[in-house]
């Protein structure tokens, strides 16, 4: 596998074929990939909503510009924040070590006393744009994973996130939707999929000190 | 190849082995994956700096928290956003796609003219936002390329950002530091390299609805 050829093959799908469904295994690979997404600390206070129900899909489009791949895709992945991160994530996240490597509570107080500080520092909208920013880490490595195994994806900034959290009951869930990636198949007739790649020369994006 | 093994593989290398060199092919594969990252609108705001020169990247560390990474790696990428996006960026962007697609300027005038004024109402925080959020996309696909091509990288945010504008005089260019990709082989004593993955359980971030 050449992994340039796989994000050359990759294109922002503007139609997606809605014959073709991604396979159980598909979508535990990106889901289990979006679980190993690198976070800040590695907190992980980004979480993924998966949704495959069609009536579900329909009732977003228009809440997304009347985009028709959120409806066409075999499935719309939804990548949310946390609205607060609490102390309790934090002790949660070091019960979680002390359980998966055997670390000792003792070593690791002064970096759970640390991170609560850090945290609490913040306000919330910080917070918020600091687990945003690992929500677009996860969208990355979504793509390139989707790239390597022939899942066609359409990153989308462009929606209204407040109608999305009360479709989906999101609030309840102490959760913000954040960024969207419909996944499946392109269809054969998406006049995108044969456009060259437009981008820059690497010698205009790259600088070697 | 299985890419959840590939991400499993991963993480954050703590400690590089100072004598191993990334090849020039593995460099041109992280340049070019960086440089076909998708970005909002395809236009690219964001620029990657590689350093080799040891004095350079050591002058780095104390910039850095003292993280000796930054030094001993094979290469650091700091991924960068451009300070300001003036209309003259959104021109050559789309010149870009008349060189490249044939498109007729005709066809492509109102997007241009949409595209001018979305980045003419941002003000220079909001725009920079807007670029640093594809720095953050353009890290987690650079991250799961390092861990398709098997070589190992550190995501790092914790640096003093005018502190490397400075050093590597990146205000001349036009460019302001966001993140930090050392890059290069894991030493065979980093600790961190056998210790056991931390994450949440799969059905704890992820809700299908």
């Amino acid at each position: 596998m050449d992994i340039i050829d796989k994000l050359k093959w990759r294109y922002a799908t503007k139609k997606f074929d809605i014959t073709k469904k991604l396979s159980t295994k598909q979508l535990d690979v990106l889901k289990e990939a979006f679980n190993l997404t690198a976070t800040s600390y590695g907190l992980q206070t980004i979480k993924l909503v998966v949704i495959e129900n069609r009536d579900l899909k329909a009732s977003l489009v228009e809440h997304t510009f009347n985009q028709n791949q959120v409806l066409e895709a075999s499935h719309l992945l939804v990548i949310c924040i946390q609205e607060h991160v609490l102390e309790n994530d934090v002790n949660d996240f070091f019960k979680n070590i002390v359980d998966i490597r055997n670390t000792s509570e003792e070593i690791l107080e002064p970096y759970r006393l640390n991170l609560i500080k850090t945290l609490g520092d913040m306000t919330v909208k910080e917070q918020q744009q600091w687990s945003k920013n690992q929500a677009y880490i996860a969208l990355g490595n979504l793509m390139t994973v989707c790239a390597v195994e022939d899942i066609d994806a359409c990153p989308m900034e462009g929606f209204d996130p407040k109608a999305y959290d009360d479709i989906l009951k999101l609030h309840e869930k102490g959760l913000r939707s954040v960024l969207l990636l419909p996944v499946g198949y392109r269809a054969e007739d998406d006049m995108f999929a044969d456009f060259e790649k437009v981008r820059m020369k690497v010698e205009e994006t790259v600088i070697e000190l």
